[in-house]
């Protein structure tokens, strides 16, 4: 029996290929994990050792200007999917010394006198960090393209410039994790009427999220869109169940874990000499 | 028999007030504290919930733009006495998105040709953050001072402008908590041959450490004048015993605890009406 639930790979078993259609994903699902929330919540906590582990020693490395690698979570959803849920219990987990949060709303006056990627690259993070997005330059195209905030032509270029934009941060050893955090509707009606029901929730309502709930199908397909036109080598999407919070978690963990262990970050060797240095510090 | 293992308050007992004395501070007491590590980090993680609940309701606050509050911890010490722990296992008990830190090395080239609060003032938290200097404007009055960098009289001059400038702060809502960890040279030497002893910390060695710690008595004069200077009702400085690194977590996670209870965030109450937006969700 293996150490903990997962019996495939979460990276290969969750990621956008050719021919993935959104529409055959169960939200309620628990793809390659064997095991009820119980066990889910303990192999999250096991497990963040790991993840933990491995950001030190990416950190380690760029404090010692070894390493131009870095990671970069971006996180989609429709509201209440549990975003920051993820920010929290998943990322929460490593020291916030090496973590770089950036959350993006409706852009400024400033942000949209300049081209639609102009605040996202002045938010990715420097290398030894693990940067995430709290939504992204694929609002630009995913409520850009349902409200018609843009006309057809630009969405096209943007999925063009998001490639290319993409491709040229991942040259850089930025490992790119594009998720979207994928509910059903039922179970979001649930999360909102949570949120009404109880007074210490109401500040995270907002009366706009049911008018985005009203355009899901125009969504699911902007959507299926981004994952045709988006997901590269460079930056490929993972599509990840997420009507199971402890599911989504502890998924988004595993994908971490195996953007870490493709750095494969080690200690920095010293640069000093050991041996003088204990002797050093001993008379001192 | 209390709840938990302190019997005085953290906020007074650790304050530096008038006629403070750095030298008959034992770095290795736990004043206002009874009880053993295990017991303390039995309570750490007991009041991270508090501290929780209380960081939450003030960024809930701050996202209905009911508030300007906001906290301020600002870290100084000797090396190796556990800012970075503090971060970690204290602010790192609370949602990532809730915290701004800020780690602040020898200033560049182009902090230098400014006035030293320019880079400083860049990174005060936002309404509803928890803020985290690791590192400070201090450091320009103490190695500052110790190392000569700047003349007497400009030395004087910092005191002053620190002074105005935590004012000025504290005058928009932010709480200014002021930390010197204390840690005895002895304890100093076990944890930096520690690094040494150990590759995967050999990264946090730096042969410079030792430099600054040759200097011990000059840099205690430095924080008595600092002390002496700039602990103001606006921003006081609270010197923590740092040599039991669980002592001094706990008595840092009392501070914040304290500045967070003397805002007293409360949920925001809706700006829409609830019962109707129950029924708009449940027709959605």
């Amino acid at each position: 029996m293996s150490k903990h639930g997962w019996h495939a790979d979460a990276s290969e078993i969750l990621r956008v290929g050719e021919g993935f259609r959104l529409a055959d994903i169960d939200p309620a699902t628990t793809p390659g994990y064997q095991g009820d929330k119980r066990r889910g919540q303990k192999d999250l906590a096991t497990r963040v050792h790991d993840l933990d582990e491995l950001q030190e020693r990416l950190w380690a490395e760029s404090r010692a200007d070894e390493t131009t690698d870095a990671v970069l979570l971006v996180l989609q959803a429709m509201d209440s999917a549990g975003k920051g849920g993820i920010v929290r219990h998943v990322v929460g987990g490593v020291d916030p010394q090496g973590v770089e949060l950036a959350a993006f709303k409706a852009p400024t006056d400033e942000e949209r006198a300049q081209d639609f990627l102009w605040r996202i690259e002045k938010r990715l993070p420097a290398p030894g960090y693990i940067g995430v997005f709290d939504r992204s330059h694929y609002e630009d195209v995913l409520i850009g393209k349902v409200r018609a905030l843009a006309d057809a032509a630009e969405i096209e270029r943007r999925y063009d410039a998001i490639n290319e934009f993409e491709a040229r941060v991942a040259a850089t050893g930025t490992r790119i994790i594009k998720v979207m955090l994928h509910i059903s509707p039922q179970e979001q009606t649930e999360r909102l009427m949570e949120r009404l029901d109880r007074p210490d929730k109401h500040w995270k309502y907002n009366p706009g999220d049911v008018d985005e709930r009203m355009l899901w199908p125009d969504y699911m397909d902007a959507y299926q869109r981004v994952f045709d036109r988006t997901s590269t080598d460079a930056a490929p999407w993972y599509v990840v169940p997420a009507d199971h919070k402890w599911y989504a978690r502890l998924a988004v963990q595993e994908l971490l874990l195996a953007a870490l262990k493709d750095i494969d970050p080690q200690w920095p060797v010293a640069d000093f000499d050991v041996a003088a240095e204990k002797a050093r510090l001993a008379a001192s």
